[in-house]
C-alpha cells in the first residue's frame, strides 16, 4: 500500500502531524494556537464525551453551564490561582463598541466563577455534596502549540464539587480518578494509565493535591490524560463557600475540581497509531465496522446494504461505503488512516464465493468469512482487538519502564523510557535538576502502585519521563 | 397548595422570572447579560441537544468545532454580515499579557470563520454537499437581556452547509426547517410552530432568504424558535468558496446556515408553564416519572425502589426521591415547579391499599392506581399528556389568531393575539408603521399555509404579533 505518512521511526512529531492532517482530524485555526476539529476528529471526541458523561452522571454529578467570561476581580480572590493563570489569560476589553468597565477573562478554567455560585447555593449541610460539571471551551495563551495536545482553545469537561468534610471531598477526588477517568481510559480508549499524585511543582494553581492519570506514548514520552484536584478550603475561603452544619455552626466547604479535554484525542493517536495511521479502539470507535464495496454492481450493493443493516441491528456502529466509482485502493488507504477497527470488503468475486473479506486494522489480518458469519466474526474481532490494543500498549509501557535507585539513572532512563525511582532519591531539588534535561516527575505512587493520600506519605516512588 | 409564583394573569414577565428562579433553571451571571444555567435547566437543554442532534445527523450533517475567536478582518469580507453583527461583538484585544496584533471577535455566529475553511475543503463537486454543524457558545452584546430569551452569551447549534446548486441549497434549507426544527419542536417540545419566510427587515445579515419557525406564547406574544438561512452565493463570493464542477469549470458554491439555541428553553417555559410552574412535555422530560415516598418506612422505600426499577426497565426516564425526612408538601411544590409529567406518590396508607397515587402535571389529575398497574398507567399518561399539551398550545394559538384585511386591523389584533393579513396590505412601509406599535411581521406564508420559496411570490399572507 502506498506510503502516505512519514514513519514513526523517522520523525515521530511529523508522523503525528501527518496523521492529524491526512486522516482529516484537525487543522490550525487563523489565530495563534487555535484549532479546527474536523468531523472525523470530532466524532472521536463525541464518543469520548458520551462515555465520560455517562460515568460522570453515575457519580451523581449534574451538568450545568457557567459564563465564558470571568470578571478580572474574581481571579484575584485566590492568590495562587491568579498567579498561576494570569499569564495565560485572553482578555475581553470591549463589548458593543465600547470599552468595558471591568475587563473580562476568557475562562482558562472556571473555579473563579463557579466558586461564586457555590457560595450562593450552599446554605446547609443538606445542600452538600454539590456535584457540578460542565462541558465547555476554555482558552489559555500558549507559545508553542500542537493540535489536540496544546492549543490556545480546547474543549473539555470541568467538574466542580463542594463537600461537608475533608474526607468526603478527598474520597470524591479519588472516585473521579479511578471510576471515571481511569475506567474510561483503560476500558474505552484502551490506554493504560498510571494513577498517582503530582508533585508541588506540577500541582494545579490553588490546589491542596492534584491526582492524575498519565499515559505512555509510542515515542516513549508521557502524556497527562486527566487530573483531579483536591482544593481543600482554599477556594472556600476565597469565595466564602460556607454552610450551616448539623451542629448549627457555619463551616467552610471542601471543594474539588477535575478535568479531561480534547488533549485525549492526541493521546489516543500517539498511544495506538502506527505507520498506516490511527488505530481506534473498538469500544470508542464512532465507526466500528466499515462496509465497503470493492466495485459497483447491483448484487454487491444489495449484499453490502444487507450486511450493514445486520451489523446495525446487532448494535455495531457500522458505516456503509457504496462509492464503487472511487478507486478501491484510495478508499482503503483512507480507511487505514482513519483507523476504524474492522473493514468488510465486498466485491463481485467475493459474492461468487459466498463470502466477504474482513480486514482488521488492529490485528492486521485480512481473511475471507462466509456471508452468513460476518456479524459474528465482526463482534468477535471487536472484542479481541479492544483487548489486544490495551495489552500492546501496556506491554510497551512495561518494557520501557526501568526501576532505578538514583536521580542520575532516572534521568538517563527517562530519555527513552519511564524511570521508577524512590521519591527520596529525587525530591524537590532533584526534580528541578531533572527538568534541565527535559525530564519531569509524572506522578508519585506508593510502593505497591496505589495512589497516596498526600505528598507527605513515606516511601513514595516517582515516575520520571519526558512528557508532552 | 401554597402559592409560590406570581400568577401569569397578574404579571407575566414576573411569573417567568419566578419560574426560572424558583424551579432553579438559571441565574444571572456576574457580567452584563450573562447566564448561569443550573442543573434543572441544563437537563432540559441536554435533552433538546440529544433530540436535535439525532435529527441533524439523519440529514447527513456531521459535527465539527471551529474557533471561538474570529479575526476582525474575516468579518469585513461579507459587507452585510459585518454591518449586521459588528455592533454586537465582544472583542478580545489582549492575550498572554500582551496586546494582540489583530483584534479577535468572540463569535456572534460563525459564517465568517467556517466560510474560510469551506473554501479550503471544497475543491470538486464530489466534495459537495459539505454538511457541517457545531454545538457552541456564542456572544452578542445586548442592552436588554432576559434569562434564556436574550442573553449576551447563549448555547446553540449552528449548521453550515455548501452545495453545488441553488436548488440543492434551497431544498436543504427547507429540509432543516421541516424535518429537523419543526419536527423536533412539535413532536418533542409539543410546541406548535408557524413555518414561513422572514421579511427583508427580519432577515439574517448576509442572507438571501431566512426561513423560520415561530411559536406562540401564553402571553400572546410570538417567539422565534429557530431560523434556516439560504445564503445564496454571498458568502461564497466573500470567502471564495469555489469548486470544480462536472463540467470542469470553477463555480461558486451555494451555502446555508441554520440555528436553534437555549432560547428554546424560554419558549418551552412560556408556551406550557402555568401558575404552579413549568410543565415539561413527556417526550422531552429528563425526568418523566418522579417516584416519591410520602413518608419513610422500610416497606415504602422497598416499594418505591421496585417501581422506580420497573419504570426504568420499561424505558421510562424515572427519578427516585426517598427523602421522607423532608416535608412532603415542600417536595410536591418543588415537583410541580419543575413540571415533570408524572409523579408517583407512595406512602404507608397507599401500601396498605395495594396502590400508589399518580399525579399528572399536565392533566392535573391525581388518582390511585394498583401497584402492579403503575408502569402501564405511567406509559399511557405520558403518551396522552404529550398530545394534550400540544393540542392545548395549538388551540390557544388558533383561538388567538384573527384573519384581517388591513394593516390597522392587524396592528390592533396583534396587541393581544396573532393577526393574519395579506402581505400586500402591509408591505415594507406597513411593517415599519407596525413597528411603532411594537408589532412585527413574524413570517410570511402562502395562502394555503405552506412556505414560499422567496419573498417575490404573489399572494403571500403575513402573521403579525408582538414578539420576544
Amino acid at each position: 500500500m502506498a506510503k502516505v505518512l512519514t514513519s514513526q521511526a523517522e520523525d515521530f512529531p511529523r508522523w503525528y502531524q501527518d496523521v492529524v492532517s491526512k486522516a482529516q482530524l484537525a487543522e490550525n485555526g487563523p489565530a495563534k494556537g487555535q484549532q479546527v476539529i474536523r468531523p472525523t476528529g470530532f466524532a472521536l471526541w463525541e464518543r469520548m464525551v458520551d462515555e465520560l458523561d455517562e460515568r460522570i452522571k453515575e457519580t451523581g454529578t449534574e451538568n450545568a453551564s457557567f459564563p465564558l467570561l470571568i470578571p478580572e476581580s474574581y481571579f484575584a480572590k485566590e492568590a495562587d490561582h491568579v498567579e498561576g493563570f494570569a499569564p495565560e489569560v485572553w482578555m475581553v476589553t470591549h463589548g458593543g463598541g465600547k470599552e468595558l468597565e471591568e475587563k473580562l477573562a476568557v475562562r482558562p478554567t472556571s473555579e473563579a466563577i463557579i466558586g461564586e455560585y457555590m457560595a450562593k447555593w450552599t446554605k446547609s449541610y443538606r445542600d452538600l455534596p454539590l456535584l457540578l460539571n460542565q462541558w465547555a471551551n476554555v482558552m489559555r495563551y500558549e507559545l508553542r502549540t500542537r493540535l489536540f495536545l496544546r492549543s490556545s482553545e480546547f474543549l473539555w469537561q470541568e467538574g466542580h464539587t463542594a463537600h461537608a468534610s475533608y474526607e468526603d471531598a478527598h474520597a470524591f477526588t479519588l472516585r473521579i480518578l479511578h471510576d471515571v477517568y481511569a475506567d474510561f481510559m483503560e476500558n474505552v480508549l484502551a490506554v493504560p494509565v498510571l494513577r498517582g499524585i503530582k508533585t508541588v511543582d506540577e500541582r494545579f494553581a490553588g490546589a491542596l493535591n492534584t491526582f492524575c492519570v498519565e499515559a505512555f506514548m509510542r515515542d516513549n514520552k508521557a502524556l497527562q490524560m486527566g487530573t483531579s484536584h483536591e482544593l481543600g478550603q482554599n477556594f472556600s475561603k476565597a469565595f466564602n463557600i460556607q454552610f450551616q452544619g448539623e451542629d448549627g455552626q457555619q463551616h467552610l466547604a471542601w471543594t474539588t475540581s477535575w478535568g479531561t479535554s480534547t488533549r485525549m484525542v492526541g493521546g489516543l493517536i500517539m498511544c495506538h497509531g502506527d505507520d498506516s495511521g490511527l488505530r481506534v479502539p473498538p469500544n470508542l470507535a464512532p465507526v466500528q465496522a466499515h462496509v465497503m464495496v470493492v466495485k459497483d454492481s447491483d448484487e454487491v450493493h444489495a449484499e453490502a446494504e444487507r450486511i450493514h443493516a445486520a451489523l446495525k441491528a446487532a448494535g455495531v456502529r457500522a458505516k456503509l461505503d457504496l462509492r464503487g466509482d472511487v478507486a478501491f485502493g484510495r478508499r482503503a488507504v483512507d480507511a487505514e488512516l482513519k483507523g476504524y477497527p474492522v473493514r468488510i470488503e465486498i466485491g463481485p468475486r467475493d459474492l461468487k464465493e459466498g463470502q466477504a473479506t474482513i480486514a482488521r486494522r488492529i490485528a492486521g489480518t485480512k481473511e475471507p468469512v462466509a456471508l452468513d458469519g460476518v456479524v459474528k466474526a465482526v463482534e468477535a474481532a471487536l472484542e479481541e482487538d479492544q483487548k489486544a490494543l490495551f495489552d500492546e500498549a501496556l506491554d510497551r509501557r512495561v518494557s520501557a519502564t526501568r526501576e532505578v535507585a538514583t536521580l542520575a539513572e532516572a534521568v538517563e532512563v527517562a530519555q527513552t523510557g519511564l524511570a521508577r525511582v524512590p521519591w527520596s532519591a529525587v525530591g524537590v531539588e532533584g526534580e528541578a535538576e531533572a527538568a534541565k534535561s527535559g525530564v519531569t516527575v509524572r506522578c508519585l505512587q506508593r510502593e505497591d502502585g496505589s495512589v497516596p493520600d498526600t505528598l507527605e506519605e513515606e516511601g513514595l516512588v516517582a515516575y520520571l519521563a519526558r512528557a508532552y
